[in-house]
């Protein structure tokens, strides 16, 4: 059997996420391989050294550069801040690792590219940490889409709200704009993205609005809790590239949300409603049905479903469940040799939508998304 | 005891509605007036016998210029298709009458102005059919608003979905573009748009998209369902006047959703989510609370609310409770000589909101909203 | 067309409830009579007087007796407290009036048959206030049983609960052992009894609990609420005629449940579920589903369902709407001369089952439930 | 650190989902220990062999015997079915090793009483697999019970409903009584039960009914899914030691309910309802809250909640995350040598408790719970 070794850069709380669902993954399911947790890396020795004690890791290492090189490492797997993604995941491309980024890809989409384009030429799998998307009720709801049991894409409306603004202190470096990190927009902002294009396809134009507590217009000056804050607030409705609406919102001042993701969307022959918060069902009405029978059905996963795992997913499956589903497929990727979904490219594209939206608040009406490219010939 | 005599035009479902608020509002409540359901008009003079015999109204006629003049007449309440609604309340008022008309005011904006301001030369009570936001759960959500208990609005979330879309003949007047009728921004988005003004204050500026089904770049030729038909969908975003966030969005072709109006919002110290099904209910959530009770409290309607009255609104109200309460209002407001809410100058601000999202789906980008007149002085 | 003229006796909450929906009945849909509200009755005739102004009655009277003679009304309505049913229904029955009375039948077993009896004896018709069982979504769930579609009938759970133990002052008359009145289970337990009967038929045997504030084994001393109080608080299992299994609970001292009714039954064929909070709609889930599509589906109510009136019972139906369709029924008998449900007998059997609980709950164990006597012949 | 292996019996469902939490439990938080996974066993080695590889277990055995008395085994689990859990105790007990059985902890009282009894006198830690009140919403509503937050237990509901009886082959050994298992008030009854136990304190009495469709009365005999089968259904109420109320339902013939576990209790100043698919959150009512804010709180589990470990039971827990906070807490118990909780004691009168269900079901009438035995001194 293939052994696949790994290396982890950075040790927050992704890197723990990371952690799970390494040792999760193969139990839940065959993956096709042995994997080894070989060497966590944190930019401070000792506190990879107590890290990788912690989350099960085999060694430790202060310096990302030379453990990307290493013969004995098979994937890479980046959880750092954003701003330095594209100098790992390039170092790791390559020195022809295989490469799992945490979103957003980058904080900009032409470090973005520059990823995609060396992912591409590298020919490795190099996957982007969406993972909501891998909730089998939402990865059932594309299927029934691909079958074409839903009919066309009409509208999407999707939100993600957090209260965390109000908790977290708001002059941390990552949440302002002098010190780097990425607004909301882009850090949840991404996720809904992604999910709205896994299922209606690419997003070709947005006009958005964005706010920040740190400026004039929303909060008054005696509420403000932020100076120099990134977006903390925003809106946008999208047109999809086949005609489709949508519509966005996210708000990390929205009380009694602790973590909320709630989209739903209408086709042509039914609609369908999705609660993170509630993601062993989804709800799915369909316009044929009996007369005195309408009526939105709450589908439980289950076994027949995509990743119904040794039936963890119908009793109650949560953030690392569905983490471990997400690793799956990245490590079967890897041995099969198919392209891994979601992947730069896909990443690449959620990060133009995001700079859009952002372009469309700063300058006021409607900004064209890029197509994507042809995917080059033989590609993976 | 005061007597108010209604003359009701129009037999329709908004008819037998208003039929039905008539009886139930003063035995719920107290209005200060003795109310007679005078005469029923329709167009046709033996529908009218026949609905005014089932409604419960004591005559009938077909001609309402013949009624709307008469001296045994106080209220003219006007629930014919929107196209008619100008002629008849400008009859109305220079007749001395107070008026109640269904939503929306009118078809256009100009129509609107011109409604508004015979209005207010009237000096009658003018009132026009927003019944939603008269729901006690809504109403407390303001008086909690007013108070400065939820802090200052950042963003407000809604959509109104149906499914009749699918159902109904497409092809009857009233969805056609060439026979007259609004569309469905101004049938059902003229709701949410009212209740976002009610709570947040104006919305100065829109950004929108709509859609039909009679037109290329949504539904695929072969599953139209109309030809020539209004909006169907739409979404759009908006700034308020007070630099808050707005997130809309119609359907009517939304599987599953009978009649589903929902709205979120957030504000500097609780956010709040209400759901017309749940009607009797809403939901706050404190950003003060203690931090092992974090999240959102359902607050069931009871008689410390506004209308709670006499218990029934806590054990269980529906569209004709809600509807009483509508009229409680309007009534009182004549026996009392007050401003009634919401008035024909709020009916002709949210059909300036209805023709911005219109226009700007038409022509691309922002769109801006008249402010409001000041109110002339001694206006009631 | 046939004129019903109407008899009011008792003008507390359910008067007030009941003059509501006579008003609403005949405009919400034909009842095949003119019904006239003629006279309100109240012990104290300058309440009457009050009351029928305030309720929409023709006149009033203080004396009971003596409009129950009266030839110019032909139905007696009785909202008394349950003490006084008895009485005033003989009276009313012998005088060949239809009869509607407020639940609980009676307070004692003994009243109820003779109540039964006489109804029975005098031909008319005599129907019992179980206002719940009239929801569109529990009829059409009966409708589902009566078809075969839902297969045999295996368990059903209910449970009624209510916050107004806490609030009320529960040492006025009506809660007392010593001055009369009913309990909490005879009160609201009653309302479950008779939708489960509705539902899977007769019950055969009860074993019960029932507690009080007032005594010791519940409620610490310090904490106790009320004195020489009536049971607040039961549970029981039942053993349904076909050998159905049943489990109920209700609870007056219940925080948060304004007035909560909630049941599920499991059938061989499917499962159902409903929260009258929620009335518009019930949730079903059958067994034979696709695999990949299992879970309750939620059903909301329209035109095709039983009652599904004029359309708003999809827009939004409250305890008014339903009200309403219970004395659409009750008239609709009247003019038709069929047999009303729930008539006295069904009342007669709930009390029986209440009783059951009581007994059982007193002494301990198992109680059998009488069956129904047979309709005599010719009876409607 | 102390060392700690494991050896795990038994490589069906449990033993994957114990084989999940070893390897969660470390990483999710500090534990006091290195756990290792030391051997996988099976009663046919083959099997262990493959299962071991899968799960992640360093090897594996096909004889228990010699696995118990090993001096490299710290910790003996056991998956078994139930008609196994006796004698594996009792040898690993007997060898000195701490011991986590799964419930139920036997098939009958006897046996349970054996177990718990060698426990004690063994002075290890013991544990029992009640998993689901671990969740840390249950636990910080028994926070808030002992805290007297919630004032005095007045009344316990709850049920626990699968679909899985109309699936599964009804005729597989561990369904039929003549091949042993338990029935279903053993399986899932005694999860809602200690549940109950946890949170109100001892059940000191019942009376119930089960059903099983293969015998008369309940399913008809064309209908009927199995032949010799245990207990499939059952309603039972209970008094509690304290003097409050219970009403427990278990189905496993319930359509739409994949794993449903329900409960809600009033207390005399609060009530709390709790969902497992939505275990992130519980719903509190306080009787003293501001007349206007009246309902229900939905608190969504944070890090000031009990195992709120590195913010996933925010984000969102699943079965497997409840199940590593029960290995947490049993392997910190023996590194502590505090007592475990629930352990074999608590299992045992959860035994006892489920036999005078089916003891009331049989004879009929109440049946009383033995108390429990005072622990013995210097008992952990």
């Amino acid at each position: 059997m293939k052994q696949l070794s790994v290396a982890l850069v950075g040790g927050g709380f992704m890197g723990k996420a990371h952690s799970l669902a390494y040792s999760l993954a193969p139990i839940a399911g065959d993956v096709g391989a042995q994997v080894s947790k070989r060497v966590l890396v944190d930019a401070d020795a000792t506190t990879a050294r107590t890290l990788a004690s912690q989350l099960g890791w085999e060694s430790s290492s202060g310096d990302w550069r030379e453990v990307v090189e290493r013969d004995d490492i098979d994937i890479v797997d980046i959880c750092t801040p954003p701003q330095f993604h594209r100098e790992i995941a390039l170092a790791a491309l390559a020195a022809g690792k295989h490469v799992f980024c945490e979103k957003p890809l980058a904080n900009t989409v032409a470090e973005a590219v520059e990823m995609r384009d060396a992912a591409q030429r590298a020919g490795v799998v190099a996957q982007i940490g969406f993972n909501y998307r891998h909730s089998p009720a939402i990865e059932f709801a594309r299927l029934l889409l691909d079958r074409g049991q839903l009919g066309t894409p009409l509208q999407f409306r999707a939100s993600y709200l957090q209260e965390g603004g109000f908790n977290a202190n708001p002059n941390l470096w990552r949440a302002k704009r002098s010190t780097g990190g990425s607004g909301f927009v882009g850090d949840v902002g991404s996720h809904i993205i992604d999910t709205a294009e896994y299922l209606f396809g690419d997003i070709a134009r947005v006009c958005g609005l964005a706010r920040t507590s740190s400026e004039d217009g929303w909060m008054p000056e005696s509420e403000r809790l932020a100076t120099d804050a990134l977006d903390e607030a925003g809106v946008w409705i999208a047109e999809f590239a086949n005609g489709a609406l949508g519509s966005f919102a996210v708000n990390r001042l929205s009380s009694g949300h602790k973590n909320q993701i709630l989209f739903g969307f209408d086709a042509s022959k039914a609609a369908v409603e999705f609660d993170w918060n509630q993601r062993d069902e989804f709800r799915v009405s369909y316009v044929d049905g009996p007369a005195d029978h309408m009526g939105f059905q709450t589908i439980h996963m289950n076994t027949e479903h995509p990743n119904g795992w040794w039936r963890l997913a119908g009793i109650g499956s949560g953030y690392a469940e569905v983490s471990a589903i997400q690793f799956q497929k990245f490590l079967r990727a890897i041995v099969s040799g198919v392209r891994a979904e979601p992947d730069f490219d896909q990443g690449l594209h959620v990060q133009q939508v995001v700079e859009a939206v952002l372009d469309s608040a700063a300058v006021g009406g409607w900004v064209d998304v890029p197509s994507r490219l042809p995917v080059p010939a033989g590609a993976r």
